[in-house]
């Protein structure tokens, strides 16, 4: 209750960390994605303890310190912030934000040296004050940074993995559920691969409550789900990042919402399919890369990968997709 | 789902609107506050639609679009942004955050004509399109922009209020809560008066789960409730704000927990007591103010405030308070 | 607050009736199973008010007291309770329980005639309070009591179902989940037909997180989903019912949290996909009789049924089910 | 997944066991308040692990497994139940609800010899499986129960507790919000002593929203709280209780929301305020009694008992409670 502290506890229920502490969630990065993933995670309450980690002492202070005082208005736990990685120390997630930050115009891919080059830098220290922490990638380009982050730590294929394209799954779903009137919730379809523009929306096993899109008939504006309608919502998913980027310079609200979501799921040791980002071997012929693909997540993070049927053409994307992001990793020496 | 879309809907129970509608709220403002208290309307889900308006066209549709993406993943409803005021229209509440932002070192009484000059131009529109709604108050000094916006919009005295001290009274408890061990929903007390530095902490009926707290004994520290306790606690509340902004130039995350915390007392009809800011008529001698005291708030607005007893001395500096706002606002010409 | 109040309000977020109204649900039967379902929509707070009905006064009256004296530790809200049908005015959704009770050894066929002569007798005024309901009929043998209730009530197709195999569903989804490891969310398969002895498992189309379960491979237990798998787990999904029933005389638990989930499909319009048992006029070449198919439930009732793809022996076992359910309606005289 | 499978299991944040176990709650007595109780647990998702156990095997599995079979439509964990004590190896807590069961017209003192025979026997056992337990009473008559328990157990005071008059205590306070028209939240209030006829409403201390009751002016029909108002709502909180038994010869879900709100506090690690019956030594000069009195409940089970004001008639009438109950224990040998 000094007036150093930055450290709030409320009551809640919250799962418990793998070895029976409290349940610990750090976020690396206290710029717009880091402190909103924080916010986010403290209003849903996802964890019993939740830590912000940034170079930048006086701003990732202040960023805990706001957030902690609307803790009471939630079910959530604590809150601090710190510029000292020691504060990780123990933590059951890492959340990993701090990255260059996306421009109007550039390409994802066009992040990955700046980044990648941070990651160099703080990982050992992260991985040594928490050596069992599930290691979630946010930083894009996701898929590149993900990938060199696992050679970095060196830590097993489970641990370390990418927010992929969770984001962008639920926004297919949300579009396909305003197209028949069907809840979300009975939407199944994935986006997969690279998170960007070479994603790959898999309409072949995309199904509305058990009936393929393919068969199911007529929609609300009485057209069907043709390649016109398809390529329309896949359009939608990857161009609106693009849209928010242009009008305010960041995208920070959505994100937050779909890394408490993944979050959750390995706290909760849901055993959720996910569409994360994490290493594939030999996926549908797919290998050394790490991109999108259903994945049960839970406790031990990325389980399973699941092979849905594809088609040659989805195929053949998605090795394509993989392809381009191997490039890149490759041409950063990785 | 055409490219222009920036509405999204989602499946959940929300309180009906007044005349039976669903609930909408609509934000005036999307600056860190407004877009942040939009994010956690949609993060907790209070009300069927949240409409974002300000006048910077792009930015306020991209922050609606950012926070729309993420809907997926809560229970919320639909969320749009427009520079229009019309996007107004119907809304239950409106929460009005557009104001000058507070810079570090300033105190909230001086950004008060800025303010005040906004009001006059946007709170005439938004009574024609929403007559019904409650006007929620949220731009700084806001017992001042209260008082003038009430004389402005010409409407009954509980439909128009501030977000007052609702914040700092969730602070206050919490502390009290740490220093003894209770829930902080066992803690019962108020900070009273202007939102700023002239507040008052009203010890006299502060009390722990029915003790009062000057019968409390010793607390978790082993000292007891003295002075230098008590002053301690209310310094660090009126303090935080100004540590925050010090920190990261703005404070946005608290203050967006505890406006949907009143926004959600007005359309779910709890009759909650906040410590919200209303006009206040012989309440314990004190008159045409808006200052923060413990009231009703339901969905008619701001309902019976309550008369709690008071020391000559909180009455005393409640007085001062009340006198140095409505001097702010006479000398704005209120 | 009279000794006669049975009445009981508290706050919460409800979803509004369709004409605006705060939403009510009536429960027909104080039984184990209306006073169970009653309980289970308080405690999950899916309605603004809900009234219990039955002709035995004093134990109606005392079921809702009971459940109106936990109302403050739930969000929800007015529980009330009476043997006049007047009490259901107006409501939003009215699930009939009232019926013969289900024996040891007695086939859900077997309590046909007495449950439909019931029905006989209090639709009609329930249609006359209420016309607008939504007409849920929970009583066993649901599928054939909803067929006669349709008649009785000559109410349109959309307004009238029963809840099927809802939780039959539920049951066999949570099965393939243990087997597999993964969320039962991700479970994505329906049993389809009678709810009862004749039920359908439609194995065909069931899958998880997108891939077939005939293309699953291993299970946890070493074992693939082949036929002995699959009998095993719809043989438990059918036993279950009666191995309660042969232990507590009845089953109320279970089918309270099923059918109230029904209800808050309906109440927030959720266009959910559930496998209730409405009309169905050509499903798969199925007519006039009532049964289980998956269905789109909202605010109009029974929406689209799902033709999802079947396999030559699953619509042979369907069609059986269907006849064997229509000859106990013509046995009726309906 | 085999037929004998009463276990189930499903996704959802739970607290932890205090060594870091997920948690699991223990319920003694498959009866109406048991089982009911059970059901409640779930339906809250209040902890990871529900078993219920009682010396009717065939009853105590078939409603064990009524419950699980809906678990699926909750949040919460595993059911599982058993004749075996085994079952609860291990448990954060243990609710007993076996004993007499209550018969109309009985006043609960007249329950006391049988149910206390009964704990003889049981609570050995449960001790020797769950020595760390918070072993929480909940049969009647529950203070003396209670009382007798700790003798028996030989557990210290925090460990053994009963649910006193927490039910009691909601009820006053939903009466007065009610009368005044303020959420049942800003009531703050107790009843106190015995958990029936001869149990205290505490108004010196009671309030609204900080306005002590007797301050409060007109309630909504324009009445005061005088003696009489504050009379007639003693006397319908206790009287509801002998009309519920009346009605259906029993009562089961209002104390079922009541004891899974103290198992909560308990599992959370609330350090709420509850009006439980825990052990008193020198409380207001009352000791070696167990009755109820604001106690705060946390994972060390009953804290400190608050020593909130009272007048001397409000303490005369809690001291003759405690002799009565007192006189019950030392003629049943305790």
């Amino acid at each position: 209750m000094s007036d150093a502290a930055i450290t709030n506890t409320a009551e809640g229920s919250y799962p418990t960390g793998k070895s029976g502490r409290p349940s610990k969630v750090a976020i690396i990065g206290a710029g717009a994605v880091g402190s909103t993933l924080a916010y986010a995670c403290v209003t849903k309450g996802v964890a019993r303890e939740i830590v912000l980690q940034d170079i930048a002492k006086e701003k990732v202070e202040a960023e805990a310190l706001d957030i902690a005082q609307g803790i009471q208005f939630t079910s959530a736990g604590a809150v601090s912030g710190s510029d000292d990685p020691e504060i990780c120390r123990g933590a059951d997630v890492i959340a990993i934000t701090a990255g260059a930050k996306q421009k109007p115009g550039q390409s994802r891919l066009d992040l990955a040296g700046a980044t990648v080059g941070i990651m160099e830098k703080i990982l050992p220290k992260l991985v040594e004050v928490a050596p069992h922490a599930i290691f979630l990638l946010v930083a894009n380009p996701v898929d590149v940074v993900t990938y060199c982050a696992r050679k970095i730590t060196g830590l097993p294929d489970n641990q370390v993995f990418g927010s992929g394209t969770v984001l962008d799954t639920a926004r297919m779903r949300y579009l396909v559920s305003l197209e028949t009137g069907t809840a979300t919730q009975n939407i199944h379809g994935y986006i997969a691969g690279e998170h960007g523009d070479s994603e790959v929306a898999l309409w072949s096993s995309c199904e509305i409550g058990g009936v393929p899109v393919t068969q199911w008939g007529r929609t609300l504006d009485g057209g069907i789900f043709d390649q016109a309608k398809r390529d329309r919502i896949a359009y939608d998913v990857v161009r609106s990042a693009y849209r928010i980027i242009e009008g305010k310079g960041v995208t920070n609200y959505a994100v937050g919402l779909a890394v408490q979501k993944i979050i959750s799921a390995v706290l909760n040791d849901e055993q959720r399919v996910l569409t994360i980002s994490p290493l594939l071997e030999n996926w549908h012929g797919i290998s050394d890369v790490c991109m999108a693909v259903p994945t049960i997540v839970g406790r031990e993070g990325a389980g399973r990968r699941l092979e849905l049927p594809l088609t040659l053409d989805e195929r053949d994307r998605l090795t394509a997709s993989a392809q381009r992001l191997r490039e890149v990793a490759r041409g950063l020496g990785y």
